[in-house]
């Protein structure tokens, strides 16, 4: 059985959208990928939380037979990020980012980890993501994520983690950004030159194009007429991607990464149903089957 | 055989984009739309040019087979449009507006017009828009576009078109405006309380969505790697999808109209690799087909 390594942030996320808001809700990209994966494989968390970091959060992992072993709990506060959407929900207006803990986060893997088939590097530094990398032994396939911030301000170590990844999930905006192309499709491309063998570029409420040395796979979202918060979208996709992958044996192919985009896509729109991982603590894998049978009707061709 | 009557701008336009510029280059409305509907079915044009309207950009139309005679010629300015693309092409900005000959726009449609099957009322006044509809007996299936300036300024009129056409045709930005709603899928379930039978949400780079009593159609746009200048995409997004419809006999069911879609956005793939009309105007139907079988791999999911 394949295990999928994830390390990432464990947070407590202060949202406002149109919908509402939520104040210190359990959020982070590991949470919402963990969340997602384990209804399809077996996931390990490389992560750190603080002694505010509540027990019945930690059990949320646990009942759905996460790993946590590798979650340190350290005195301090939790990860905390507020932020705010306006208008059409595609991006969030950062109000505040304490790292408080994960200042200081240095992971090590704990010794059964270290055998991960797959592994995913969240939206963190692209040098702890190395760090988490290099302790694995061989892993069969490897994917990250990352953000306008560590394009800034670590493009030389995000271009080395790019070298050692089979797979990027980024956004549309930031796949701009990273490579200076004014078009997302022509910027999958040339990322696709830096070294993954996929690129998955993820363009929110419109969907997703996948890049691979076959051509294109692009496929809109499943249509959402009410959005309650986008937080977390881009992590539950990597994290229903990854899911399925390691739900099979043999080999990583296209045919496989195509329908892992779909497993990504779909999981995503469960997230956006409510604040922070509330919708997505709910979902179940026969949810996630049915909606995609109700996808395949929204996109059959005639 | 049916025949599609359109009406709208025939136009010069000055256009400035990342990839160049093109000055005084044919335009409008109408002429995106005929040309692209033409590879179809035949068409028959409904406008006003100035006394500097080249014999060459009539001699295009007729080329074609289109039908000018309700193409009134009259002294003065043919309609003038100057506008600039920025960054990621989504919205252009316009820096001039010359109605021009357009401004005392009174459109009589000759008698052979009238018994027109279908009918695309493309983006002009929609006081314009019914007086040509009221002219035409019994259309069997009716279309128009509008923008956010007919939103705006003419709100009681444009819904009184909405109430007597088939299909509206808008981009998302301008469907969001005209219902109020954030969210483009949610103004869609709207628009069609409203009036018509289908709603085809324009998505630009991102494809399309179409609204019916039947569910959602939603499908991405051909991936564009380049762009040259997305001017009079959505015009010939509406004439390929009409230009499908009244190629065929008998009626206009669900099915028909998704497929007309996919014909839409085709053509619209083609508008953009070049400047104005250029890239439309060297266009084959045996292209678009072509093109669409592409595309059915691109989305083909697994």
């Amino acid at each position: 059985m394949n295990h999928i390594l994830v390390v990432g942030s464990l947070a407590y996320d202060s949202i406002r959208t149109p919908a509402g808001q939520a104040d210190r809700t359990l959020g982070g990209s590991a949470n919402y990928f963990s969340l997602a994966a384990s209804l399809h494989a077996a996931v390990r968390v490389v992560g750190v939380v603080g002694s505010d970091y509540s027990e019945k959060d930690s059990q949320l992992l646990t009942s759905r037979g996460v790993d946590i072993s590798g979650m340190t709990r350290v005195p301090g506060k939790t990860f905390h990020w507020a932020g705010e959407y306006m208008g059409d929900l595609n991006e969030a207006k950062t109000l505040t980012t304490e790292l408080n803990v994960f200042e200081k986060f240095n992971p090590e893997l704990p010794e059964n980890y270290k055998k991960s088939e797959f592994v995913f590097l969240a939206n963190i530094s692209p040098d702890l993501q190395l760090k988490v990398l290099n302790q694995v032994s061989k892993p069969k396939f490897v994917g990250c994520d990352t953000m306008n911030f560590w394009i800034e301000s670590k493009k030389q170590d995000l271009l080395d983690v790019l070298k050692k990844i089979d797979v990027l999930l980024i956004n549309d905006s930031e796949s701009k950004m990273l490579t200076g192309s004014s078009n997302g499709l022509k910027a999958a491309q040339m990322i696709l030159k830096m070294g993954p063998r996929a690129v998955v570029i993820k363009r929110g409420e419109f969907g997703f194009a996948l890049c691979t040395s076959d051509g294109w796979f692009v496929q809109p979202a499943f249509p959402m007429t009410e959005v309650v918060d986008p937080t977390g979208a881009g992590d539950s996709f990597a994290g229903g991607f990854f899911g399925h992958l390691a739900s099979q044996s043999g080999e990583v192919t296209i045919e496989r990464l195509k329908k892992a985009c779909l497993y990504g896509s779909i999981t995503a729109s469960f997230t956006i149903q409510g604040f922070g991982v509330t919708a997505l603590a709910d979902l179940t894998k026969a949810q996630v089957e049915e909606r995609l049978m109700a996808f395949r009707r929204v996109v059959s061709t005639v």
